[in-house]
């Protein structure tokens, strides 16, 4: 079975590519960046180069969705880079082209706050794709870059759909109905995104799931089920958002970046800052079958497991990285 | 035939590209930074990557030597990026990969001056390959990137020479003996370049030849003569150094960067600061069959003509721009 995570954040060493392998985790998309302008996104991209050449019996790079095939055939956990925010491409349309012959695959328009792009979803007023934007989204299409609108508001995310000629990705994140937080997506937003050909990654960070560390593994798949009558069997997939082994300072840089003097404690509060608590049944990526297993037992077929787990992903890809 | 220029630097557009194609250039080296560092030269690959998608008909970009001959089977002129300095890695090691993703193929040590990794031609003194220089070798023969010691002093040639594992270039300079310049190289320095495999592009800037601009086609054909006595016959090329429609502005860039507070004028002098008259054989890239021809009256034989006016060039990338 391909089995794809549609998005984590690691620190990333020898040990969590081996729990990927374990896991059975056929691609990763790796998140590289989140506030990183131009040239700190190349040094990120310096890193994973040397960890390529030093783990490179475990872990290969993504330069097209055929190579999620080649990964699977060599026994290799694919590593897919994304970013969370726009800032890789700065001010300049042209990073775009630049960033994706450096393999960058997918890219959120915006991470909670506004963005040259689009507005995030911690934004009290959302006043959709900017005119920038508008021509990101374009060239994102041509070039074969996925849009991700995992951390954006309402209205933006609807707009993105609406303007980008190729299906987008929400990669992680849950339905508002089933708990209710900023980062999780109306109803409105998961159907517009399925019949447009999208895809939604479900989330297994805490902070977005109904009861937090303490949600049940029969609780998510009850929610994968309902998802599936919405959005279609076809349209959802997992991206965990897992950031393992992660010290609170990333968090604090995910949440602060350089845009902030006070703390943003973001999903978190201040007599709660810290990483939330882990799942019992996913600790980290050995635990991909817990999930399969779960959604066997939940009813799903073993065809429909193998589409959430990885081929639903898998075909997105096949489209959403061609050059346009 | 399949015919290479191993350097130039003109400011391409529409025209220039056609002049290539009516001159028969198979593929040219083409210089998109001297003193621009990462930020910078990701904009020249923007730059790059417009006129590959509005010229496409024309141009191709090269990532691969066998991109030379799909470039030679579809009629269009496959560009190869080169860097004349090595500031695009700036102080990072890890920028030498990042670079050479981005197709930057070929990279001078030094452009004149000093560098992080080598001595230039016009230094008083040159103490060798830096230690940083030896570590950025080793990484561009790892990925294979083409080192190049057009502008760089004696000893650090030698010394590249003799460090590379793979061999290099001097993409464009002619022999000392030919004409006394300090971008021209001594026997010593060729020699020693041919029997390690390199290769030497004769350049037609008006300032490495004999009499200048009125540097007869039958002098620089015996020069080419001359060399291939010196260094072997599948150790020479063409490297015509043309820098065609480019204003004085330009040429001052190449010559100051932001090092110099006070002009220097590189090869040129304060009364003679501007670009030097071409040559009336080689005026732009549609006279490349006057070197051919040039070299045919000279008694090559015609299988020795497409090896300096390409193939050796091919060969030698062939090798060269494989990852180690």
């Amino acid at each position: 079975m391909i089995v794809i995570d549609g998005l984590q954040y690691s620190n990333w060493n020898r040990s969590i590519f081996e729990q990927l392998r374990q896991g059975g985790v056929t691609m990763v998309h790796a998140t590289i960046v989140y506030h990183e302008q131009i040239r700190e996104t190349l040094m990120r991209i310096a890193e994973w180069n040397r960890h390529f050449e030093q783990h490179g019996d475990l872990i290969m790079p993504i330069k097209s969705a055929e190579d999620i095939r080649v990964a699977k055939r060599l026994g290799k956990v694919g590593i897919m880079f994304g970013a969370q925010n726009c800032s890789p491409i700065e001010d300049d349309i042209g990073m775009v082209e630049v960033m994706r012959e450096l393999n960058l695959m997918i890219m959120q328009l915006t991470y909670n706050n506004q963005s040259l792009l689009a507005c995030g979803c911690y934004e009290a007023e959302d006043s959709g794709v900017t005119r920038f934007g508008r021509q990101a989204i374009k060239e994102m299409n041509r070039v074969g870059m996925v849009v991700d609108m995992s951390h954006s508001g309402e209205r933006s995310t609807l707009e993105a759909i609406e303007i980008s000629e190729r299906p987008i990705v929400i990669s992680h994140a849950n339905p508002l109905s089933f708990h209710e937080a900023k980062r999780n997506k109306s109803d409105k937003v998961l159907k517009a995104l399925g019949e447009s050909g999208g895809l939604l990654g479900f989330s297994l960070y805490p902070f977005h799931l109904k009861n937090g560390p303490d949600c049940s593994l029969d609780d998510f798949c009850d929610m994968v089920a309902s998802t599936a009558d919405l959005m279609g069997i076809d349209r959802i997939g997992i991206g965990t958002d897992l950031c393992q082994e992660q010290p609170l300072s990333v968090l604090e840089w995910m949440r602060n970046g350089r845009w902030s003097k006070e703390m943003d404690y973001g999903e978190g509060s201040k007599s709660n800052a810290d990483w939330p608590r882990p799942l019992s049944w996913f600790r980290d990526s050995r635990d991909f079958p817990n999930i399969t297993n779960g959604l066997l037992a939940r009813g799903f077929s073993p065809e429909d497991v193998a589409k959430v787990m990885g081929m639903n992903w898998l075909n997105f890809l096949d489209d959403g990285l061609k050059p346009g």
